[in-house]
């Protein structure tokens, strides 16, 4: 591509639920992601939920002669699971680990064990300075009541801002991932609009694929088809979006995705569908500057409508906070009463019926497990006070700047 | 200062021992530093270990007529105790928080529940854009035996990246804080050779305070004189660095630290000396391009030194997780054991003397103890292998970059 002004560059994005003993024929997939990633030629491949780093090595094995780099993101408990392969050298790296991410209570969701996080991997091609994110945002376990709803708007506002401060040297910038958002989510258009970042699948001038560019369909073996039901066709929450920052213009040329098993074969890759992006880059006459892609009246509704459901999550974590201490408070006071009375009994002072000892042992544990389980929470839970009245803070001001100097927003 | 070609900066910086309840006299020294910031016209305060939001706050008033612009960050169980006052408008702020620092267990430190992180706030003044970064790391509690530098090595580190990766389109960057290192060690030679910061107090042309620029010193009264012992003059561990990107020159013109109490005054300000340093900033001919501060050659070694001590907190933090997840395994087992035993009474198979109940309970809730504690604990060192384990890799890699193509270093 040396010499050449115009670059096309092939991008290929997939959450590949690669979760170690609950994803199903997890292995086998991982070999055929392989194999067909050694197929095609993409420049770039940006994968999700690789938990396991046995699995990213052997991908490392099996792509070292086509994708000569990578680098896999550690984080958390179990590792953020995203990893990026790349056909350019890699120049540089940095994790961001989103500051609340879940509940370690809610095991059965297990998101906070993960560490969610953002990965920034610095490559240049023909002189271009490439930024590419690659990001996996938390659930969303039920629409309806969404009680991750707050704590999905801080990771998508602290993407928005981790792109924004570490992409101003980059030409082009560009994040693929699964936001679980939808794209017409609050939380979407947040990014969208603080960022400038554009949806590869809106712009794309051919797409194939999924119907509205799916990627979790009812057609795929793996999905829940229960929760796919109010969504006929599929819900889209694995994107590739992207913009040009200096004098440069991109444009997505194409667009596809996976629909469901490939040809000849009975497995999908993955239970998310794939993301393929041809981008078409190339130099031009004038700087663009640096453009937010929502008009400003519109990026003060959307960060108001955020900062609503940041409030709503940081009214109900102060809740927790206040519910959690007191029930702290209570254990304490059982236990201070409880060894009241053991000194009372020890000194003799006790009439009456004496409480069996056995209980009164199991109390004391009791009471004793409940003060440390409550304090826990109750930390956590301060915590998460701290950084959704951080953002909101944050918000407010963002929303001061817009409306007091529109013309600098 | 529109309009002059050259300007001049007066930066503050303080490490507040703003604890509530534990650091002495801490609302009268408040007070006192209002006071003196609202005398003194610094352009710039950057304070560390302001625990307290309404210390914050009282500060906010105070200082409002003279310092109109202000952030405070918050992260952790307490807070940052970072915060920023600043004459010029503050356009935009981030926070990161260090995914190493210290152990939730080490109450008696309680580094771990303050979040400690780096906070960047950027403002412009006559279209120069300046980086501003607030920090505090993890404290060093014994020199000999230092459990921690493998953490805050991590922290120097990430710091270093962070600052690397945001103020890539800043014309001046300016890091102020508690580093909790002294002049010479490893971290600060990480974090200078890797960055090109440069230090205020070796570059100042003229400097009046401690000797050595010692910021925590035997003469103020608040210090604890036997941990200086081996430090007549006392240490240096607050900092001011400072490099220009693009087409700027700093230069410090004058250093100056406090010397205990102030004149006329019978307590100190905090148990650290202030920082407070006069930059000269003017642009210059040809942009002097992103240069590091150690020679390569040099740089190998600090990082290559810096990587061997982050290899044995690995090892140390992956013997820990293997003890935990033994302890873990034991507690589970004699609760099955336990489990067994009660059954076979139920069943009526118990011979001979029967366990004594109360004993039994007790024992039962102990190993619940002891399982959910080595469980945490093993979680928490997993997550540390993985961090530190991630800033070895890095490390090598940087290492790689810099002896295979030392011109692009």
């Amino acid at each position: 591509m040396e010499g050449d002004p115009a670059l096309r560059l092939r991008v290929f994005d997939l959450n590949c639920w690669a979760i170690r003993y609950l994803s199903k024929r997890r292995q086998e997939r991982i070999r055929l992601i392989g194999d067909m990633l050694r197929q095609e030629d993409f420049d770039l491949v940006l994968l999700q939920e690789v938990w396991s780093e046995r699995d990213y090595s052997d991908l490392k094995v099996k792509l070292g002669g086509c994708y000569p780099f990578s680098h896999y993101f550690r984080s958390g408990v179990i590792g953020s699971g995203l990893c990026v392969f790349s056909r350019f050298p890699i120049l540089d790296t940095l994790l961001y680990q989103y500051s609340l991410n879940g509940y370690p209570y809610m095991l059965q969701h297990g998101d906070w064990f993960c560490g969610k996080s953002v990965g920034l991997v610095i490559i240049t091609i023909s002189g271009i300075i490439f930024n590419i994110y690659v990001t996996h945002l938390h659930a969303e376990y039920c629409r309806e009541k969404d009680a991750y709803l707050p704590h999905r708007l801080v990771q998508a506002w602290e993407l928005a801002q981790f792109i924004r401060h570490t992409s101003k040297a980059a030409d082009v910038v560009l994040l693929g991932g699964d936001l679980n958002m939808h794209p017409e989510d609050v939380g979407i258009r947040l990014l969208r609009g603080w960022t400038g970042l554009r949806d590869a699948f809106a712009e794309a001038t051919h797409f194939e694929g999924c119907e509205d560019g799916c990627t979790l369909v009812p057609n795929n073996c793996f999905t829940d088809k229960s929760e796919l039901l109010p969504f006929p066709l599929g819900i889209r929450i694995d994107y590739i979006l992207y913009k040009a920052i200096s004098s440069f213009m991109v444009k997505c040329e194409e667009l596809k995705t996976t629909t469901g098993a490939a040809p000849g074969m009975d497995v999908p890759f993955s239970d998310h569908e794939a993301v393929m992006a041809t981008l078409h880059i190339q130099r031009q006459g004038q700087a663009a500057g640096a453009t937010l892609a929502t008009a400003e009246p519109m990026l003060v509704d959307v960060v108001t409508e955020a900062r609503t459901e940041v409030a709503v999550g940081l009214r109900a974590a102060q809740r927790q906070r206040y519910s959690s201490g007191r029930m702290a408070l209570l254990a304490l006071l059982l236990l201070l009463l409880q060894a009241v009375a053991a000194l009372g009994a020890l000194a003799g002072l006790d009439a009456g019926q004496p409480f069996p000892k056995l209980s009164f042992c199991l109390l004391a544990c009791l009471a004793i497990g409940i003060l440390l389980l409550a304090t826990g929470l109750h930390l956590f839970h301060t915590m998460e006070v701290k950084m959704l009245h951080s953002t909101e803070e944050q918000m407010r001001m963002v929303l001061r700047t817009l409306q007091e100097c529109p013309s600098d927003g």
